[in-house]
């Protein structure tokens, strides 16, 4: 596959040092020059061996990258985009993609900023790990996990492939899907069991006696609710009509349980547990895509 | 420690059959009888070789027993404890114990029922999985979990001491705990987390989008809907006052994610979820009882 020159990784956290942890293994580049709004982030990345060399700004990491991947909490797209403009307006041969988990408002802030989108090929990977900053990136993360690319129209062929072509190279399983679909389909299956899991754990949290009492199935309902909060605000904000649709069912599930409870329906709850494990087997059970 | 003669095990599934191993691995007791008010259930436990007899009714299992153990859907207690009051009518060397997810009905059952309430210790071990029947039993199951007792003013010290003793034969860390303080600290720590994961399960089940597309966060949180119907029906109906307070406190936090995401407050979001993760931490981090 094509070889890279220099990869500019704007966010070199879990997730942008994953990516080139696993670039770097496979050969795609050798040479990677990152930032990372966060303080002392990037510095971390390069001590980890993610990075070679720190950059001041997105613009001076990018100045002479044919590779440039986002990895930033996505409302921070559109700066980071208008950084890069100024520099990429003089030159086409650069391929440029995200990781980020909603896809039309990233999608939105290329069209808005970048002097050529038709080059930008929005990806999300659906991998990820509790944990975050760069000490927590895994050359493995995305090994086998699904990676989903969101073409537009203007989408240059050629970019697109190169752009799936590297996400093989780190061992994902790619498919495409259009952007408004993915950013549905998202908001269920991902941003929703984020926003319950943190519920949970907040709700949990409130009660004294609940302190060292809980079993595996504490543990794993709020594993994701150890995620990095500057992700998943940006995530609730840039999908929040999908998010609050979502919302409004799971709501609704639970408002037909306290039901039950409160009328000591025991033949609802069952019914309500077994749609509940239907809903369970059909999602995991469903056709790769 | 004390050698069982023989044992009864009022219900042969999952947790039954779990305890039944690690008690027979222990050496604590070599024959073990069982019934299971679900037809061809304790024929399937006999078959893994968790029971050497199968009994036709409870009274008939513990006519010559000298342990019985409960291990049924909660509200199933009382009509086993009148089947079984009868054949203990004419003895007290028997020691009884459960293995029920909450306490306080138990225990007014057993009250109830039983000829020598005071021989009777309710025990709740925190372990267990989302699969159900024999063929899911594991004698390694209570290995290094928790294990809370819930002796009453009247329990003998013998009976709570021999109790105490089997649990820990089966590998757990016993602890006691008051019946009522134990049901509001499980409606938080186990029975909430089953509601919420249920709920996502069935809301998630209602996105056709959604299908094929979950990944390790969706699998984590909801692997616990999974759990038995049954079982879990008895559960939200025993408990029923504790786990109404806790689902409103969930409808709480859902509520004020909703509002922030509404109003595009994403200073308030990131609070919000800054505040789950502190209440997750401070759950697990708890002192060990």
């Amino acid at each position: 596959m094509k070889q890279y020159r220099e990869v500019a990784l704007i966010g070199t956290g879990m997730i942008g040092g994953s990516l080139a942890l696993a670039l770097r293994e496979a050969g795609v580049a050798a040479r990677f020059v990152g930032y990372d709004a966060e303080p002392g982030v990037a510095e971390r990345a390069r001590a980890r061996g993610i990075l070679d060399a720190v950059a001041a700004d997105p613009g001076a990491a990018a100045a002479t990258a044919d590779l440039i991947l986002l990895a930033v909490p996505v409302r921070a797209t559109l700066a980071v985009c208008e950084a890069l403009a100024p520099v990429l307006a003089q030159r086409s041969d650069v391929l440029v993609s995200d990781a980020g988990s909603t896809k039309v408002d990233v999608l939105a802030a290329v069209e808005r900023t970048l002097p050529w989108p038709e080059r930008f090929v929005g990806a999300h990977p659906i991998a990820g790990t509790e944990r975050s900053g760069p000490e927590a990136a895994n050359a493995a993360l995305f090994s086998g996990k699904r990676c989903l690319l969101t073409p537009t129209a203007r989408t240059r062929p050629d970019s697109l492939a190169a752009c799936r072509a590297l996400w093989e190279a780190a061992g994902a399983i790619v498919s495409e899907l259009e952007a408004t679909a993915h950013d549905q389909a998202l908001a269920y299956v991902s941003h929703l069991p984020h926003a319950a899991a943190f519920a949970l754990a907040a709700a949990v949290g409130h009660e004294p006696a609940a302190v060292g009492l809980s079993g595996g199935g504490f543990v794993d309902t709020t594993r994701i609710a150890a995620s990095d909060p500057a992700m998943w605000r940006d995530v609730f904000l840039a999908n929040a009509g999908p998010i609050l649709g979502a919302l409004e069912l799971l709501d609704q599930e639970l408002g037909s349980l306290r039901r039950a409870i409160a009328l000591g329906d025991g033949a609802a709850i069952e019914r309500w547990i077994a749609r509940a494990r239907e809903g369970r087997r059909r999602v995991l059970a469903g056709p790769a895509r």
